[in-house]
Order: structure tokens, then sequence, then C-alpha cells
């Protein structure tokens, strides 16, 4: 198949001599164009290389060449420039959630949003004005495996590559998760690890931090632990009330959700262990 | 006695109605201009307030007169507006102790560095350099109490009213800070509460965060829990190694010690149970 | 006219002995609870205070009182805590737009908005999403009098208290802006005074910058020169073209430009010559 | 002649297909290590790159074969891992100075301190305190170029690779500028290209910021108009008089002023028109 769009090639593995100069030959004897370079060596030796191109090319050759040059173990993904498809998960605050519908009714997301799931309803005017679907699936009267098992019926029709948790408040079961292997990305409403679990800023006010934040990351079995994307933060005085805290905050939560967003969705983020490789 | 210098009025106490214009009706009486005067009321109904006045007053009557005027549990404190005498605790890291003696040598520390102790003599060289007194007191052969006994014997020579801990590397243990109830300020290489204890850049390197601080807080008991004074950020990314980070970091420690003290030694700071009120 | 909501008293003029005392003895004999109190004289000697306080009380007579309390010279007002009632203009670009109509819709703006105005119909689908009516007023083949004319006769309507110029990308006439004094609020796409006028990001990029940023402030009579409410910034290298740094600066333009909103909506922003005072 | 240090080999020129793959097949056939590789095509088509590696070879057949390989127009620059040779040229504020010293005292400026330089000899005592030769040339009864001339016959002596202004308040004439194109470092006081010029903090104060900054860059002909290396900025509020902010300033410039030079010293900045890639 033949193909002529924008690529990116995505490699990783463990580091020898010689793995750019492989790569860049076998583009440079397919005559095609390196726009944009990147890669990067782990202090314990793992190779991560981003390699944007232009050019026509035969994938299934292009790939099959460049497993015969690069030593065992290099993984290899060879993916189109193009928009992701996603899903939204959120349960009752608006902030996050506004702040990706209008980036979407803009173009300016880099991804489609499929739906919106919810297990309030409470978001179900605001995601109607900008056309999509919502699914309302409440977790009341329902066990955990019950309710997710619900969510997972109306992903099926979606079959989003990437679910998005936009300030989605409840704890995914590792079940769940494992459905979706480094594809799910969470906001969560402090600077990780500062005040895992519930209520990060009445812990912040408690703790009298001078500087509250953000984390946006990638969700693991364990709950707030997954590799981190894309952090922000914002100075706060003994004068904000948890409250207070909590307002600030949300301009930095949406912001930071974007930001992780636009890089997970160019396929600039690796996995290396618990750490998020941003190439 | 009468003074005619600046003077920082300090008051704390349950709130009641009218404290400010009890508070400034004494000044005016007493014909006393007020330069800066800020004042708060926390969530649980705590009064704080700080004024900053001149003129020519005298002091035994001015505060004789603001306690018969005040609610009984208001805390009254009147501070004639002067540089605090402090030592400084080092370890081995020279950045914080360096930014401090070249404060204190162009005269922008507001406080005069009475002596520098340290259970190394290795910041000895930069410390003669400003011609102040080091004391090497080491830790080993010692137990902590006779350790801690030792550098308490130094600093009855001194009589200072706050320590500073410029990357002391030791526990203290909760008789030695009793001694100095708010009266030590210590820098923390990491965003507090993330990253307690030792090795914060390593730790912060492992959870591939991806913005590193640091804390400037009061000591009490509790290591690294005391109340936080200010705290500063900087990012970093997948290419700062554990030692990156701590050179980096390295930047905003001094920094951030630096504008701490310079709140505490201007009479700014208030403790309210864990939180400090900076006005 | 007896009132008891919260209130806010603002007051500045020239500064003299004892003017925090005159108030606050007014207050407390008329029994009202101060809520937060700040004041600040500037260098030039002009004091400014914002009172926030709590209880029932006669308007006419506290002002009364105040006013023969207080020397010659000094400004007072008396508002009620209430949002405000606002028009936005608008051209093409709906980053901020979108931002205030979501924080509207969700009772977070401190303000109503009446309606919005735009030279463009572009952001008309948005505006009509959340149900406030919309104007198009072309300024095609009408002279720039001609224009505001025109848009000065739908205000009519409307009666704003403020004008949020959400990025509206045309020069208003010192005769336009006469009408509203202190009341027309601009976000402008720079880090002021740097990069006046027309296509900032383009010169920040020629320019070589490594940071970009966005202003909030009054407007007056002198383009991009009035008083600067807020700002903020955010960094950039030199892989930004200057596209990129458009797309990063709205970030940093809508987030602004709401913090400044908030300010100025809680009646904390005083003008000072060409300075903003937030109190 | 064989080396085996680390090396750094810096390229710049017109964009052509295949440049990584030309380099990194030389290096590879000369069995190097590449350790970091970084590049970059401005908008313009002007490629950079930055190759760190290790390994045994002969310098000379090494750039050889490069120049033999790479099309004609890309400059070749190949520098050993090493500390720059500087001469510090200051007037009066030590904190720039202080700053620097105690990095080289300590060994964290990758650069060798040869002299310093001033027109003022205020400075002497903090110099001599780190064993440096101290050159107090002042500029009274001189003309500019009498002046610059006695500057230049010191610099003779010591052959610098760099000049660092750190805090050096005269104008250079263009003749003293073009004998160290694109080697002399500056830092200005001010987040450039606002507020060139003198007392940048007194017109940021009568503009009313609400953030200031500091600039490091290098120095061409035009005043304050040389690439920008290095910038950051603080956030100050309208408490802060002129003064305050030139003394808040100073943590930022001597801060931003290392960072600068650090890239500079490990050969990661290169020169694009007015522009300055970082890599």
């Amino acid at each position: 198949m033949t193909v002529s769009d924008k690529h990116i090639l995505l490699m990783d593995g463990p580091d020898t001599k010689g793995l750019i100069y492989h790569v860049t030959a076998v583009l440079y004897h397919h005559d095609l164009n390196v726009i944009h370079n990147d890669e990067y060596v782990s202090p314990s030796g793992q190779f991560f290389m981003r390699t944007e191109f232009e050019g026509t090319f035969d994938a299934v050759s292009l790939l099959n060449e460049l497993r015969s040059t690069l030593p065992e173990g290099i993984t290899l993904r060879l993916n189109p420039k193009r928009k992701k498809n996603i899903v939204v998960l959120v349960t009752k605050e608006h902030h996050c959630l506004g702040e990706l519908l209008l980036r979407y009714a803009f173009d300016e997301l880099d991804a489609d949003i499929l739906a919106v799931v919810s297990n309030y309803n409470i978001l179900q005017p605001l995601v109607s004005k900008f056309g999509i679907p919502f699914h309302y699936i409440s977790h009341e009267g329902k066990t955990r495996e019950e309710h997710e098992e619900a969510i997972l019926r109306t992903l099926t029709i979606y079959e989003p590559e990437y679910l998005v948790l936009a300030k989605y408040m409840r704890v995914l079961t590792a079940s769940f998760v494992s459905q979706f292997p480094n594809r799910i990305v969470n906001i969560h409403h402090s600077f990780l690890p500062a005040f895992v679990g519930a209520n990060p800023y009445r812990q912040a006010y408690e703790r009298g931090v001078k500087i509250i934040g953000a984390t946006a990351h990638f969700v693991n079995n364990d709950l707030d632990e997954g590799p981190i994307i894309a952090q922000n933060v914002k100075e706060v005085d003994h004068r904000h009330t948890a409250a207070d805290m909590a307002t600030e905050g949300k301009d930095v939560e949406k912001i930071v959700l974007s930001q992780a967003l636009k890089l997970v969705f160019s396929d600039r983020v690796f996995i290396s262990g618990n750490r998020a490789i941003v190439l």
C-alpha cells in the first residue's frame, strides 16, 4: 500500500551504536524527507526515537526494511499523522469538559470526541450544545463491576483509541484499566505526588502550601500513580480557602489536560516504566 | 522609654468586631503614622494584624493603652524595625550558604550572620572569605544528643534570634527544636509535601515529575512538616537525571530560602497551627 | 434606605494621618462588621482603601457620616456586592469569548453577559449555543465613526456597566472610549509594553523571545497604553513559529482576561494615573 | 592527531535531504558513539545540528570525511567538551558577579574566570576574596575609545573566548563589539524588548506592569538588540516601587545570566540572524 501523507515513526528499545544512522539511512534511500527527528537515551540505556517524515512510500516494505536493519528488541510503530478518536468520561464538573468541547468545536483538539459518558446527567445540557452523544450511566444501585460493564458496553459502540477522564471522580478497577493500556489520560487536581486521593485542595489548604498544581497522567492500576505527562502550578497564599484553591485550580487543570492531550494525540509520548518520555 | 524609630505592631487572637478600629484609634491618638497595615481573618475566626508605623512614642504606655482597649486573648508584640541576629547551620553544600553570605556582605539580608556551624569542615574556606566565625562540630563518634549539646553550647555564645538550616542534612531532635520555637527556618529540596525525607530529587526522577521545587519552612517536631513560608518551582523534563534535577534545583532552593528569610526577618510571618500567614 | 447585603466601600484621595481610623470608627459605630480591609499608599502620597463589610445600615446616613469625618478630597463609593452587566465585543477569534461564555453559563463570571457584538458573524453559532443575543455589525462600507455609532446604538439597548474586548481587533476612537471611562477592558496578545500594535506574535518570533505573554488592561485614548490589570507569560523556544506562539498564547490570553475581569467585577481595581492598584 | 575525549560537532547550513543520515553514517563508520543528538530546521530552511559523541578518532580525517560527504554551504565546527576561558566586565552591582564567582569557586560555571574588569573599584574586595585578578580601568577623563582601548589592552593578556557583561553599565562601541563576534553575553534587567535602555525598572514602575523580567543576550552593534539566549520573569504588584522591583529583579537577573552562560559554554547556542537557536 503506497501512502503519501506525513507519517510518524516511533521506535524504542535497548540502545546500541548506530541506531539513528540505520533509521535515517533507510528513510534516505526511500527518498523520504525527515521533517523532525528527536531521540532520547535513558540513563538505563533505553533508546527512544520519534521521526516525523513526508514522502511517498510503501508502508509494508519500509517497515520490513527497518526491521531487517535494526537490532532485535527495537519496537517499531508507524502512524499516519491524523486525529485520534476519543471518548470523554466526566462526573459533575464542567471546566475540563467545556475546554475540550470548545477546542473540538473549533478543530483544535487533534481528536474527535465520539461521545461523553457520565455517572451524572448534570453535564448533558452542556454536551448537547455541541451535538455530541451523551451517555448517562448512573452508578447508583450498581456494583462497581456492573457500572464499568455498562460503560464498556457503551464504549464498544465507539471503539475509541483513548479515554479521557476529564474530572471523572470514580476509581477505575484494574480490570477496566487493563483494557486500555496506556490509553487512559486523567487529570488530577494536585501537583502529584503531593495530595493523592480525595480532596486535594482541602489537603493543600490544611498543609498551608504556597503553590497549587494539577497533573495530567496515564492511568494504570494504581490510583494517581501512572506516568506523568504534564504538570503546571499556580501561586496561592494564606488568604485562599480550600474552595478558593479549587476555583483557581480549575484554570490550571483544564489547560494542563489540554496540553497533555496535545502531546499524546500527536504521538509524542513514550512510556518507560512509570515515566513518560515526551519527544 | 521614648522611641522614635519605625516599629512593627503584631497582633493575633480571636476575631471580634472593631479590632482594626481600636488599634488605629490608639495609634491616631498617639499621633503615630501608619505606614503599612495589613490584616487577615482566618476561616476559623482568628485575627492577624501587622501594622508598620512611625513617630515618637513611649513604648510602655502605648502597649498598656492597646492592652486595655483590646479584648482579652489578643497577643501583642511591638518590634523595632531592625536586623535580626542569626546563626546558620550547614553540612556540605555551598549554594544556600554562599547566597546568604553574599547578601550579608552587601547588607541585603536584614540579618547579621553571627556564625556558621557545620558538622563538616568543607565550607570553612568559603565562610572565612567573609570573616565570619565558623564552628566545625563533627557528629562523628557522638550520639545525636551529644552532638546537639555541643552545638547548643556554641549557640550560647551568640544567642541568635533565628537559626537558619541552609542545607543542614541532619534531623534535629524534638528537644533541640523546642528551644527555638518558630525560630528555626529550613530549606527542603522538594515541593513539600511531595518527597519528604531523603533524596527528594532521586524520588522526583523516579516518579517522572515535570516540575521540581523547593520549600522554606519553620521546623517543628516533625521532619519536613512545619509551617511553609515560601515555595517555588522549575520545569524539568525526562532528559533531567536525578543529578540534573539536583543541580537545577539549587537555584530554586537558594532563592526560596532568601525570600522566606526576608519575610521572617521583617516580621511578616505569623504561625497559625501548621500554616504560615504572611502579611 | 436600609440595606443588609454585603457592601464594598471604596476610597481614594490624598493620604493623611488617621484615615483608616476614621473609616473604621464610623463602621464600628454603625455596628458593621469588616470582612476584609485592604489599603495602599502610593509613593506619591495617594491613599486607596477597599473595605468589604456586612450588616444592616442606612446607606445615605452612612455615606454622610463618612463624608463629614473624612478630609476633603477623598472620593467615596459604596457598592453592593453584586454581578456586573457587561457586553462583549469580538471579531473572529473564539477562545476568549468561549471562555467567558462557559464561565457565564456556570455562574463563574461575576457578571451577566447581556449581549455579544461583532464586526463579523463568524462567532454567531457559538454565541447562540448559550442563548445570548448576538449583534453582527459589519464595519464594511462604513467609516470608523459610522461603525462605532452603530455599535453605540446597540449598546444603548443594554446599558452595560463594562465593555469587554475579547479579541476585538479594531482600534476604538477617543470619542467612543470617552463614553466608557475606565469601563472598557481589553486583552492584548503580548506582554505589554513589548510588541504594541499588530501581529505581536510575529514580532515576538522575529525578535526571538523565549517567553510570550498576554496583558489585560483598561482602554484609554492611546492604543495598548491603558492601565494594566493582569499579565501572564509562557515559555517558548526557537522551535515555535509565530503561528505556534499564537496557538500557545491563546491559553494565556483567555486565562489572563478572566482573571482581570474577576478583579474588576469584584471592585478590587483602582486607577491611579496609568497604573492599576489591585486591592 | 588522535583524540579520545567527548566532542561536540556543530553544523549549520541550508537544509537538504539526508543531512542527519550523512553525519551519523560517518560517525558510525568511525565507530563513534552518539551520546546526544539534536537538530532543528528553521521555517526558512536553515539546518542546525549539535551532536555530542565519544570515542577515539583522528580529528583531521573525521572532519575531512564529513566535509566530503556533506553538501557545500554546511558550516562544521568540532569542539572538545571543555571549559571556556572568560573575562567578566562589571560596574558597581555585585549580584551577578557574586553569583558567577561562587559558581566558579565550586566548579559549576563550565568556565574559568581569568579576570574581572571594572570601570569602578567598588567590587575589588569581592573579587579579591576569590583570588581572581581585578583590573580597575576608570572611564573618567577618557574618551569612550580611549577607555575601550585600555580594556582591550588588558584583554590581550588573557585572550578570553567570551566576555560576560555582568551588569556592565556602559554602551560598547561597534568597533569593540566587532572584535568579539557572538562572544559577548550581556544581562539586561528587563524582559526585552520591553524597556530597552536606561532605568528599566523605573520604566516598568511607571508603566504599571504586573511582571518584571531579565534577558541574557549576545551583544551586537545595536544596544539591547542582540539574539536572546534566555529570559525569565517574576510577578510584582502595585506595592512594588521601582526600587523594590530592582531588588526583586536581581534574583532573576543573576539566575538568567547563569543559565544562559551554561547554554553558551556547553556549545548549545547557534545564532541565526537575530535569533538564538538553543539545541
